[in-house]
């Protein structure tokens, strides 16, 4: 995917913080000329002035703007959980992008909770943000419909939003997943698990999609060995994996929904001492240390976090353009300390 | 450590979500209600008022003051990277203590650099937050003097701050690495190497003072295997590891400053074949199924974040009292899938 931004991006703008250093004063001294305070003696004003032209800064609109109430240059992000890498990468690439227009993230959890979103959805609405980026947690976003009206922009992340109409930013689950089976079936695998979880309905649905898509292309019952799971613990991962291996006729290979399935297959593998052909979406720093070769679906985290971000700001300039959707596209990559059938890892950043 | 709230968590607040679903009615009919908008059929607003009175819900005060402008129920959370799991740790556990006092958290990166950590600062006290959390970059946080005397308060998070009187929340990094690099000689090792950074001056000061003290109590010279890395990342880890090995008389076991650090020296031992007896500062979720055996210094990292969002809480409550330091403690875990000498690693969660 190639910059989705419009050509305005202005690069990092020169703070006060640069402005005093070029003059060698006091960011004091820099703020109070400034706000044009009248008490700074006439030789460092005239330093300060001439280093914000050579820098070209710019006094702090935004601050203007703040002090009149005519924006809070804050903008919302709501997501599942901070402490989880997935989300934390989209808030760290979304705060990039607030930055460069002056504006702050508030951030907040919904815990996966579908009335607990809708509360802090409204809370932020309240408090006047002049937007929000939104990972959606149930299957009803109708409540937003009023402020999207009213012109609030929002962009939802991850998943789309239902019953409203707004832009969107995300992943080629679908894609992505069909690429990585179709590779387990060219290896020769036709007893092909997969174990997914009930907690992300839509990219999870998707996944299985693609998967149902490539094994129906080779004419493979992707029923025999599907496990759904309705926790996010890794440990319940091992357990579906474990009943797999101990039914009759058990797969020869297997795709994990996540990384955090793949973490408790792993483990039940390495417990058992067992081999199994892995494939999982996600990948994460920690994939080319684990102690099994595994074929994953990268994609940049990054770049969905900063598209969705983009989207926002450009939706504040355009209230009234048409709603768009990007799509952020996937890879196949090996990791694992061993080397996936026929290939080698690539090293580490 | 013990809980250190002072007895007054009230729990999960019913929300206007909470009465609208035991009073079967919409949310914005309850809205209406708690904001005394006299268009509400009567019999409506009796059931409201009814769950309203069994549930014991309150009108949000916050909200109020927030119109009223007395607060802004916002607190400030100014961190190194968010995309770095140990921030995102500490940032959703102020997270959830934020919430309990309908206040939102505005997290902001400083990326390391202490000019940029003052910006943010400055905008944020600009911006009126009820108060600030932050992981010191600097080694110079005078410019906080100004605002904390105002009474604006102030934590500090992982290192305390040079230059003002704040409170501090910290772990015990000395005393994590004494013991580890103790069990280490235990084991029989004499040939210890270290691997740190200069990025953490103050964390990484501290593991290896932790380091020298059980070195030094066992008579061993400290310095002959000591490199101090000026990146994070894990791949000059694994090349300061490499220099180790190939000098003459290497070093049979190593202790890593954290985890990212560790990451790069097992690559580079996988990348050899080579043997080394592991040790790092940092437990992850990942840990259990390193290549290799490690033993990790754990900490409770939302217990971090969760006592620095009471303490600034407290301290709103109570501007003039005392300022305190919290210790955060550490304990010693194998992990990896192969076991450490003489030990079992637990199970995942």
């Amino acid at each position: 995917m190639t910059d989705q931004a419009d050509g305005s991006d202005p690069g990092r703008r020169p703070t006060m913080v640069d402005v005093a250093r070029a003059a060698g004063v006091s960011l004091k001294t820099v703020s109070r000329v400034a706000n044009e305070v009248p008490t700074v003696r006439a030789d460092l004003a005239e330093r300060v002035q001439g280093a914000m032209a050579e820098l070209g800064f710019k006094r702090n609109h935004v601050a203007a703007n703040l002090r009149s109430g005519r924006t809070t240059a804050t903008i919302g992000l709501i997501i599942r959980d901070l402490a989880n890498p997935f989300y934390s990468t989209i808030a760290a690439a979304a705060t990039a992008v607030a930055e460069r227009f002056d504006t702050r993230l508030i951030t907040a959890s919904s815990g996966w909770d579908p009335a607990r979103e809708r509360e802090l959805v409204l809370d932020l609405f309240e408090r006047r943000v002049d937007g929000l980026i939104v990972v959606p947690s149930g299957d009803d976003q109708s409540y937003f419909r009023t402020e999207i009206d009213r012109g609030t922009p929002a962009v939802f992340i991850d998943s789309p939003p239902d019953g409203c109409r707004a832009d969107t930013a995300l992943l080629d689950n679908r894609t992505g997943t069909r690429d990585l089976v179709r590779r387990l079936i060219a290896e020769g695998h036709r007893g092909i698990g997969t174990v997914t979880d009930t907690l992300n309905a839509y990219t999870m649905g998707e996944r299985r999609a693609g998967a149902r898509e490539a094994l129906g292309e080779a004419g493979i019952d992707g029923g025999r060995h599907a496990a759904r799971l309705h926790s996010d613990r890794p440990r319940s991962a091992g357990d579906a994996v474990g009943a797999m291996l101990d039914a009759p006729d058990p797969p020869t290979a297997l795709f994990c929904g996540n990384n955090r399935i793949l973490l408790g297959v792993v483990e039940e593998m390495v417990r058992r001492r067992t081999r199994l052909r892995l494939a999982a979406f996600d990948d994460f720093e920690f994939a080319p240390l684990l102690p099994r070769p595994v074929t994953v679906v990268g994609y940049d985290t990054r770049e969905l976090g900063r598209l969705a971000a983009e989207m926002l700001f450009r939706r504040l300039e355009s209230p009234g353009a048409e709603t768009s959707n990007h799509v952020v596209p996937t890879y196949l990559v090996d990791r694992g300390t061993e080397p996936a059938p026929g290939r080698r890892s690539p090293p580490l950043p």
